[in-house]
């Protein structure tokens, strides 16, 4: 059978797969399964253009990862066989623990358990299924591997994650002010002592992409309507949760009803396996079949009500602000609407929604990118472009948003 | 509130709704319902970029009907508010009656039920909803307006319809070799004897969109592998709908319960208006969560078996042959597999199909493309493009093809 | 004849020329020289791509011209025919008075004569020509007339004309990180208080368009090597006038001739309508094809020197600096290229040449760009968006660079 | 010196200089002439995005051919360091003979020097400054090397002189339908039998390579207009050279004089190589500065009004037919145009130009494509897709001309 497939990509072309071991992890149900698990959730209510999968994601970071250690070979930096078909692996399954609407679940049907710490539970499991072939790509994704820079390239402030999901996120948004320069980033990188640096005349390049990434979660990730959307859905799946854990006849999908009726933590992951393997069943299609199902069939108004409002589009109001919403506000608004539908009280909390968004341009404290002059001298980012730090590029900026019930 | 949105479109840059009837229109859950029904089903199996929805096809063509309608009164020719209205809704509903994976549904669940005549059910409804505003959209639809030229750019071998997903289906999948010139030909367009008709300095560009329609329906639309997923999909619902009629405990959400437990034709349509109601509750999800479940958890083997093939991507193998294959040929490939699954011979057919697709490249004689000189002669394209006939682009290409479970 | 021609724009597609009098301005020789004359100078000896013209640029601002006054009217805001006609000439004409490698030319052989002075003497010479026609345009190209916006859509901070450059210079040279969403500011721009202002949801399109185009200085039109190449040309130009001013027979077409034996200022122009005709007939070919034969024929060693540089591409080294080299710095170079080429001190100032370069990313004093909210409020955009001001935006960044011969 | 640039090139992203040597050669004065001349010639007039140089082209094809290399080393096809080199200057050099407006001056000035006559002029040249270190590309280039696919990638009906210009002259004509799928192809690339072979899943892209070459033909390389001002330059250079040969006065560049006044051959440039030189001065500013002087300056009526035709864009009248023009309607044009003009019958032949082009999609006789099937089989691509022979893409299109003065 031929392993070296050939894969279309809008985005960069034409992805080869490495070799047979990648090809047998892109077989494998746990990553088939990110087919059915969209990059960006709800995001497609905002920009229709985005039903772009992980699954297809990882392949674009994976051939990223390729494109960069060539380059960083023809300038002379030793990485051998072995090592970058583990980082290539590391990257191909760096995001292989999201489930669908991964935040969303995050704070709702499995609260606490981090789509990082269900990577490494699933880059675990694939290891002792392939005999330990998956060590080395484990050390590079826990950073415990001795090359320092392959770690850089997987999770850092100019990883090949960044450099493709943003690329990706603007192909498929068409929000044409993130599309970033990622072929002449990769020419750029070079190492120096164990440090991924970038050649000092791809500056603009490296300014480009922080302020593409920065209009990018404004105009996209943090987009009111997207908040809106998402928090809805967290409070549809909340209170789906809340009547399944007294209520085994609640309609979900086999594997969902599992997450609903009970709740699991990281020790019952890890005392029994076979969680994992229903985790790995649940994909977007059991997410909305069940919500479809709900808005319609449920003996519960709330659930209803907030499963009508999901599948018909009718989001959450969104107010966003520079300064915390008062408690009172927010109590008025929860209010406010509890009266409107007529709900008790008790509930008020399903009717509304509020919290707070930040990014940061750029972290010159923790792990700064850093250019490497023609002298072969070398200088983080923020001093080599002085305006950086002058402009406050590291200063997070922060919002709040209220969401009440339409 | 606002309803003169602009909605971003990676292909087409920014799509303005028109007025607040196209609003209320794309509000509609029926409207809605599309973006949770992929333009090209199972392709993504392919081409994993190709998840774009019949939502934002819609928008597509209701976008260049605009374009279109703009260059033609450019030109001086008459088309009034209304007929604009008209003939934008006419576009933007002319899908409307899909349901999801719409080819394999037409082929196993509602066996009988064209797509066209669900469009028409539903604009029907959909105009007495909205007191009769949709008439003439109807009479164009249905080509009984007087003004036939506005009829062929909703349906006809230079329809917007074509512009938009030759370009969209190009775009999403990455097969640069569809990218037609879809703004260029717009420009080129005229009316003659209310007949839509090419300016004849557009010849290159007809002969481009012609060649690229042929190379998306053998690279995509008909692409082996495609075929392949498509004919396992309606094995797959095939199936589910003979045990669901005689057993009513197989899993299936609610809506899609009703039809596979029964089956109903247009008749049943006409005297029942709630079976349409209940269709346009049926997408994507429905099915996929469905196969999903019946894949681990269906009594019959047959069943978890083509299940289990369409979520884990292994689909029929499949021949492809420009002559038919030999019924000996079927029937040994039939029992062939079923010794291997070990399958009574009265259920062989469920692992087998086999049929034939054909695509030809332009219609010579049916309302065939007209050019129009600078003399402002018009003549048909394969009479000013003579090549067209002498290399016979008007003979269908056909092919055959066998598949067999895996 | 055929005067409403559509021309093919790989930037924006394609460019339909709105009538008549478009149409016999463009085939005026005065406008077709701008064929010749090439958008951006010397930068295609960095950026191989960058031939694109003058002649393409004034038309894509025309078409931007009319693209924008469509949305504005779709907004309710009133523009007569005879306005737009007027409006898109003025931009079709702004640029009509740029010479051949216009910064040069106005350092060396015309100097002290700026291109906007001589667009202006343009117009009014065509105006004469087409009987007063171009009446209405010279008034909003003055900012004379009465509706203040229509001036600031051809020359403010958010003109067509940007709107045109960043997009086409992006495309010419690769720099992807100046490609700016052009159609998407189009689409926000509406009217209030006679003032251009841009719908407050265009926020994150001008924040990307202000930073693409400070990229766009930086990597581009103010790129090192570009200073360098275009330095040398000043000097090469000068030091051909000061010899031709002298000697006759030094080689030169004979319309550059003209202005290298005799320097003309304002009044000149004004006094003798031909100078305007000669100067009219200089362009790119005059002076490179000069500069060639001056390599190798002239007898002047100084003027063959920096001619034979420019040919074979042997620049001027450059150094770039963030303060004022000190005037020994300067004059310490150019003893030491002095000496190295056995110069004449006297003639030292040809083999070095220093100044400095600056931009703005926003001027929020000067006429600054309006944000217009849902609510209906007005609001300058550093107003809007905080972190202009305290990011600095307003503040020019100024490098001071110092060339030597090679 | 840093010898490992990068390009910025917008059709292929970035192009990394491979070695020194190459760089070098790019370095030398025959290749820097080559900025200045334009790929299409008089194309721009047509499509005024068309001004990229044979130098870009060249560039291109370099980074073309390290591609294709690299994906033929993949599948484990030997080609050594040695051979790389050889080849990728082999290309890089290909079309270093092209002088300007290359097709009008092989009719005109050095009627009979063919361009490849001149490349191959040109690189022994530089294989003798390059002590001998080009001999393995020259015997490329000659298909005098043992590998005949190596020559096969520099001059077959697929190599990587095509798959550059065509995706190139798409991209700054805006001709979309010459938009080719570059790395599809050279993914698809591999070697059979020393043969270029593709594999048989590239079938699409081959076709569709194939249909947009002959829409560029005739849409851009043999447009109407763009043979039409071919054939004015052809006259305007043709009556040059008669006047210039008896009278030396007539106004030219000193490199282009030597060859208006005297007429050179073959064995005239091998024996005296400072033709070569000479001819290495000459490009397009060459050409069309003097061009612009004889329009105002020259005292011969027929080259001012030839001249002047072609400054200010009133280029020939041209017919085109599928038949050949009778001599008398060629006669009667010649005549009727020396009436108007009032010119002596003798020279009426400088007034009209006539003949043909022609084109052929595919040639299935000389060196066909070879399609490599999964099996191992090669079979030639019209076998392997009978509608090529079936539908007669191997018999040549030819079109006559006539073109008459305005």
């Amino acid at each position: 059978m031929n392993k070296r497939k050939i894969i279309n990509d809008p985005v960069h072309g034409f992805i080869s797969i490495p070799d047979e071991l990648h090809f047998d992890l892109i077989e494998h149900p746990y990553f088939q399964r990110l087919r059915r698990i969209k990059q960006l959730g709800l995001t497609h209510l905002v920009y229709p253009g985005a039903f772009h999968t992980r699954f297809h994601h990882a392949l674009g970071a994976m051939h990223l990862m390729v494109l960069a250690i060539g380059v960083l070979r023809t300038k002379g930096i030793q990485i051998t066989e072995e090592e970058e078909q583990a980082a290539t692996i590391a990257i191909l399954l760096h995001d292989i623990g999201h489930g669908p609407f991964s935040h969303a679940l995050e704070y709702s049907i499995v609260k606490g358990m981090r789509h990082e710490t269900l990577s490494d539970l699933f880059m675990n499991q694939l290891n002792q299924e392939f005999d330990g072939k998956l060590e080395m790509a484990l050390q590079i994704f826990r950073n415990t591997y001795h090359k320092h820079f392959l770690y850089q390239m997987v999770a850092g402030q100019l990883d090949v994650d960044r450099l493709d999901y943003l690329r990706r996120d603007s192909y498929f948004t068409g929000v044409s002010e993130g599309m970033i320069g990622t072929e002449r980033i990769i020419k750029m990188l070079n190492v120096r002592n164990d440090h991924l640096v970038v050649e000092s005349k791809g500056i603009y390049s490296i300014r480009h992409f922080l302020a593409s990434r920065d209009n990018m979660y404004w105009q996209v990730y943090l987009h009111r309507t997207v908040l809106s959307a998402e928090n809805l859905l967290i409070k549809t799946l909340s209170r789906a949760k809340e009547i399944a854990s007294g209520d085994s006849s609640l309609f979900a999908t086999p594997a969902l009803r599992i997450f609903l009726n009970d709740h699991f933590t990281l020790p019952d992951f890890i005392s029994r396996p076979e969680l994992l393997e229903q985790f790995a069943k649940i994909d977007d299609f059991d997410i909305i079949s069940c919500v479809k199902v709900w808005a319609d069939h449920s003996d519960d108004p709330i659930l209803s009500m907030l499963s009508q409002s999901l599948i018909q589009r009718k989001l959450f109001r969104i107010q966003l602000n520079l300064q915390p919403f008062s408690q009172e506000t927010i109590d008025n608004a929860a209010k406010e609407a509890g009266m409107r539908y007529n709900i008790d009280p008790q509930w008020h909390h399903y009717l509304i929604a509020n919290g707070e968004v930040e990014n940061t341009i750029y972290h010159s404290d923790d792990d700064p990118i850093i250019m490497l002059e023609p002298s072969g001298n070398t200088i983080p980012y923020h001093q080599f472009n002085p305006e950086i730090e002058d402009r406050g590029f590291s200063r997070p900026v922060k919002k709040f948003y209220l969401c009440t019930v339409r």
